[in-house]
């Protein structure tokens, strides 16, 4: 756990110190950051479903998961940059985001605090400890869209 | 290297034998190999614009880029099943991936045999040793497109 998580910590710092949207266009950054919650979502969504019993529990499947998000779940929070608020594609990103990025940041280290746990979970080959972790882990998302993402 | 190459394999080995969208309707897997290419991509792009000149060199930058091909790469790949040549979203998919799926499946063969090389040079903190990967990496990305996507 603790090596995953530190793993996990290191590669968010080295691609957010590296401001990959410096300068772009603000609809690259939303394709993007778009695009990694997909990933992030469709991953966390098959855990979440083995843990529940709605999908055939595949240990070799949920390590694989956990590989992913271990590398991907950060990926979107480096595309929020300022004047990335609009652009000519479609967000579901709130203004709140640029107007408290005090609480945005603390939203997503809530994320980064629990899926380390999420992670190791699903790398264990334990069901139930997907199950206790994954509860957690998508309350921290819950959060997040909840402050900061268009409702539907 | 070795090591690199092996986690990439056993990774895609991993998330291909799940079949992530057997149970899936075809937008959802449309939706979910797209947004992968686009972290692909975006990744990809911008090892090439460092071994170019292009984009500031940064080796952290290079390796955090590398970690995320590495587990990435392969993820569109587990999105091309049987029924998912059309959805209710756009795809650029080419009907020729599901007609001819031993010439896709070697194109894939391809990029796998290649990105490893790339992703240790990414992590070797040396801009010519990206740039000597980059063109070959980058070649099977052109080769697969220039048969199996859509021209725009």
């Amino acid at each position: 756990m603790k090596k995953l998580a530190s793993t996990f910590v290191a590669l968010a710092a080295a691609i957010t110190a590296h401001s990959a949207f410096a300068q772009a266009k603000p609809e690259d950054a939303i394709k993007y950051r778009r695009a990694a919650f997909t990933v992030m979502a469709k991953h966390f969504g098959h855990l979440g479903a083995m843990a529940d019993g709605k999908a055939p529990f595949d240990a070799q499947a949920a390590a694989a998961d956990a590989d992913v998000l271990a590398v991907v779940s950060d990926l979107p929070f480096t595309a929020f940059g300022p004047g990335t608020n609009k652009g000519a594609i479609k967000t579901e990103a709130k203004p709140e985001i640029w107007q408290d990025p005090a609480k945005f940041k603390q939203a997503h280290e809530d994320m980064r605090a629990a899926m380390p746990k999420l992670i190791a979970a699903a790398r264990s080959g334990s069901a139930d400890q997907i199950k206790d972790a994954f509860g957690p882990t998508g309350k921290t998302c819950k959060g997040c869209h909840d402050s900061f993402k268009e409702k539907h």
